[in-house]
């Protein structure tokens, strides 16, 4: 697999939205864990396959795990943004890793990362290199050989 | 039908949560509406027909419109009660208002109302009384005639 | 006042969340409310009156009511787009209106409005074009002058 | 320190609300992080410091750290049942686990954790046991002394 061929992937940003806050005056740290989702999803938009069109061809990709840890809290007016990296990825796991910024990128304000499984919307296993093979070889292509398990 | 058959609602309570509320120090005004969808989902299960239970039968009550006022802010700490009564029921239509208190009920904090339409899993309406009579009675018994279009 | 001077708003749009969907399917109404507040505060910023900037000033502008009518639904993978007008201003309150389309703006899916007061931090009100003349032009500006109260 | 003064603690539980769920069906992932939120102000509650009251004091216990794994998803209709543990107690940081369950406390759902800091207001470090010895001994007394850093 030839890694040149890997699209570079835009970082996901956003505002911070006012019914994010919470009476300490900071984001809900709840909201990371939409905001890593959000992420997610734009990253798969970006390779080539939108999460909505996934599911349409009747795979789900649920949370097997999600984690954050919070260094620096967001307010409103604040920009954040997002870098995913794959941590691992396999025919039927894939796991990720996320680097949350200011908007400028000059301070870390939180890391996190999930895991998900691929299911059929019986909420069975699927093989994805089987089944889905468009889905697979484009995960493949961003992730590479090195991630796989 | 006999109104004394009316079974008598329990006021819908709870503690506001931690992340219901925003930066302003009180809860979001978007946190209302989803109240009360849990104080009418509470009553339609104290009337004998649970949300859930509906739904598996293959009818869902989507919302036509809402609205709340909002008099006096909710803070953290405090409980919200809601006193919801039928405003107008048909076989294809639905609408209700919300009377939402402070927990002794001394003081009106708040006043909405919703509007929903019977509708199959396919979003095509359903003829209540014929389709679904176990559904259709319950509701006639609770509202009464007298609100009937 | 010279309405030629007042500034053409672009409108709100923004792709769903997949958290904003629900079991039926389609976007949770209550989120609704909270894109209004998403819209309003791109207005308000769009017209020279970033909120988070507002509130530092020391004013802020609760929501007094909400409603919303909806008419077609909002699935995963579409994008929305809201128009908002002034219904009424005044040195007290403001009240808007809301319009909510697909991205292409071809299927009106529903119609909200909010109505507000300026408050200062201890909720005590204030009278916008004496206490805070920057604030109040602007939005004098962009409302024009027929809707003033 | 006597254990045996320790309070036992009741789970917390409550339904699932409607509004939690999402397209795939089930409860959306972001809202076990809210739940152990709920479930960690009513056991500072049970132990005596409710959290209303515990900022009124000058203290807030923000969120360092949370993490989720999910093993059997929740469904509308369904109740959770949160059970938690102290894990580590300092004067200057507090980890918890959580394990959640169905109502009958029959599958282990879910088992998350979070850490947390203790600051003051200006978001300034506090030394629990100097500053604020009537919640840390509290804690101290639930935690025991065994997880005392």
């Amino acid at each position: 697999m030839e890694k040149t061929e890997q699209k570079q992937v835009i970082p996901y940003q956003r505002k911070v939205q006012y019914y994010e806050t919470d009476q300490m005056g900071i984001v809900h740290h709840s909201n990371y864990i939409r905001w890593m989702e959000e992420a997610r999803v734009d990253f798969l938009g970006q390779i080539g396959i939108p999460y909505d069109e996934i599911e349409k061809t009747g795979v789900i990709i649920p949370v097997l795990s999600a984690s954050c840890e919070y260094k620096v809290a967001f307010r409103y007016g604040d920009t954040f943004l997002i870098e995913i990296e794959g941590d691992k990825f396999t025919q039927v796991r894939m796991s990720l890793r996320y680097k949350i910024y200011d908007e400028k990128k000059t301070v870390l304000k939180a890391e996190g990362s999930t895991s998900h499984c691929f299911l059929d919307k019986n909420m069975k296993p699927v093989r994805l290199k089987k089944d889905f093979p468009g889905i697979y070889e484009k995960l493949a292509l961003h992730f590479g050989e090195s991630i796989h398990c």
